[in-house]
């Protein structure tokens, strides 16, 4: 196993453009056919479609659909106490910080008798998908079921691929009964969110799609997005990443673990460590290699590792510039005064502050949300939040005083526009007001 | 002219979801590939493309792609003094309500030794794309410039098509000044939204892209936020629209001129009045048709008002339900109580209270955004806020008390997710913490 090194200031352009690169950035063509071809089955065969298409890709018989309430009991027995009361903890702390971040709405008077103000809605019918890929994602219902409920949406949707008994498994039906979710479908992939997004028979037609997938969820979620009759997404998602800063002062045992973790994610995650410290960078390799040595998913994790750097900088300074360049999903600062720090970082999906912030604390239950902008999406999108399953409405009131004090100046304005109808639904209420 | 009435009890699901249908949901085809083409040549060809493309599509040589500083000296000189003073009182009253809903940050402690808050960044890059094309709209430049300037945006950036003499419209550059923007570009269309995703020599490549357009425009948008490497936007857009509830003690003089104020528009404006008072329907008919009469952009309003419709319903609740399934963009409550109906408003982008609330308001000056979700969209999206233009970032701090607290719980998580690598990063750092 080698992780690549390399020394920034020894760079030019092209060559840090090419460090930074993710390893991959767009969808396969024949993805996104097939992906489309999957949503027009649904859209026309309905529930028959689910059923054919999950005997097709996940080699399972289906007859119900949608998850019997005695599924839910079984479950909850099947899951371990201690996973139980894990899961319980972890529920509501991320009840707690997504409670504390929640928007509220308000009402100002903006001139003598206009009142403005923003009233803030749960988005009606939700749809949360929780793939089951290498493992289940129990903590994946959570992170999107806990804000769902916060919000106070009317029906919360979940699908969630089936295991070769055609159950979904217990602990995420565990974790959705633990956000009060009771529709729980068993189908999984695109046609899950083809499923979300048009409604069948079965699945209620959803106003938004939220969660991470493999590449053919995500090529259906985006075109369902842009579909006019389709449905709204959380976000663009991809390849899980993380990068980590660390001084002189970190502990090798401990950055080597956290890169591992990420790594395990997938083949195709993407692992950065920068440092200003050759001690450190050395330290971090020979630890890399001596706990993949006991590691059971240790290929993926090589695969992983094969496109990641390990970083030089000339300092500190320099890495929070690279950092806000790449815009991680993740960034673990391993320093010794972390919080003052904080203030250069310009974009990210969750930060980690100091040496025992793990980031599987962010995955599982140190309360942030675990769904967040991949692929440099942090510069422009935010991970998951209460606010991602509502929406704010703008609500003007106007009186008579009111329209005297700003009625003129739309008019002025409308004119300008020329947009005549515009000026005159002003001007012949201002004719009626005067009178 | 006729506008078609409906007695919504008298129809089935099919007709009722007819009355309920856009005029226009999806994209000419033909529209995707001009813009991909448009796209494709601006990223190969830069500053040449986009001076080629506007000799192509406005029948304008520009040499200068960005506006000189002495052009917004100019352009103050050519506004009269009521328009800058109406777009000064617009642009203070559109921050005053834009301040007050600005999201904070928070930090608190959800388990004895972690820390969780969230910090708010603005975008660093935004482009603002103002169209004009049967009229300057320097109400959008306010609309977008004042939310980005609140947010603290690093570099704003504002194309908007040249006029026949080449130059920006003077309101427009105005309005940009006004909200502290300097980089305006005289570049419209699908190319303005390319040269602001990718960058050129002289357009600096922007991380999310705002604003309305037309069909090209809003294609290019789709692209661009399609691709990876391109950039986000705001929402997605289409046609205006207006749904309006009266009851018997409305004005129909008001209400037809609000109809006809969204008319105005354009062809594919749709426009939708629901009563449970046939005199106000018929009453608001026959203002219709003497309001037209003195119309200037009548052609332009009939059009519009062809595809619309004034419902007759059972009662107020009723026309709620309506509403709530239509999500439109502006709702016009032309109630006596409409305060005690908001609670009714699920889905909508921007809300209009009583007899003297005109939209034209909404559009200008009273405070509230107008670049607000149609299509429907407003079931999912909310409108443009300072929150458009900033990110959230989560952040942890963890001690070893914190870890300590919620580590074991997290390693549980890890195992039923069979991730050993993430279990291991905390186990490891609890061995640690306990030594
Ligand atoms: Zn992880
Ligand atoms: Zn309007």
């Amino acid at each position: 196993m080698t992780v690549r090194r390399v020394d920034w200031m020894a760079l030019d352009e092209a060559e840090r453009e090419a460090v930074l690169q993710r390893p991959t950035m767009a969808l396969d063509a024949t993805v996104r056919v097939a992906a489309a071809r999957v949503i027009d089955q649904v859209r026309a065969d309905g529930d028959a479609a689910l059923r054919a298409l999950t005997r097709r890709y996940d080699q399972v018989e289906i007859d119900a659909i949608q998850v019997a309430p005695d599924a839910f009991l079984a479950a909850r027995q099947a899951v371990s106490d201690a996973l139980y009361e894990a899961l319980v903890a972890a529920r509501d702390r991320i009840a707690t910080y997504h409670r504390a971040g929640m928007a509220e709405g308000f009402d100002i008077e903006t001139a003598p008798g206009v009142r403005c103000g923003r009233v803030i809605r749960p988005i009606g019918r939700v749809g949360l998908y929780v793939p089951a890929g290498s493992a289940p994602l129990p903590s994946t219902a959570l992170m999107l079921g806990v804000p769902a409920m916060l919000a106070g949406c009317r029906d919360v949707v979940l699908c969630s691929p089936p295991r070769p008994d055609g159950g979904v498994d217990p602990a995420v039906l565990v974790a959705a009964q633990l956000c009060g979710i009771e529709k729980v479908f068993r189908v999984g992939g695109a046609q899950a969110i083809a499923a979300m997004a048009y409604g069948t028979g079965t699945v209620p037609r959803c106003d938004k799609l939220f969660g991470p997938g493999n590449a053919y969820v995500t090529a259906a979620k985006q075109a369902v997005a842009q579909d006019a009759g389709g449905a709204a997404i959380d976000m663009p998602a991809g390849p899980s990443e993380v990068l980590v800063i660390a001084d002189s002062g970190a502990d090798p045992e401990f950055v080597a673990a956290d890169l591992l973790s990420q790594a395990e994610h997938g083949p195709d995650s993407q692992v950065l460590l920068l440092s200003d410290s050759v001690e450190i960078l050395d330290a971090v390799t020979i630890e890399l290699e001596r706990q993949l040595a006991t590691l059971p998913r240790a290929e993926l994790a090589v695969q992983a590792l094969s496109s990641s750097r390990l970083v030089r900088v000339r300092d500190l300074d320099q890495a929070f510039d690279i950092s806000n360049r790449y815009a991680p999903e993740h960034l673990i600062l391993a320093l010794r005064e972390p919080e003052g720090w904080l203030d250069r970082v310009q974009a990210a999906g969750s930060v980690f502050l100091g040496d025992f912030a793990p980031e599987a604390l962010g995955d599982y239950n140190s309360g942030t949300n675990h769904v967040l902008p991949t692929g440099g999406a942090a510069r422009a999108y935010s991970g998951v939040s209460v606010s991602s399953f509502q929406t704010t409405i703008s609500v003007q009131s106007v009186s008579r005083e009111g329209l005297r004090a700003i009625g003129p100046g739309a008019a002025e304005m409308a004119r300008a526009e020329r947009l005549v109808a515009h000026e005159r639904a002003v001007t012949r209420r201002l004719a009626r007001g005067d009178a």
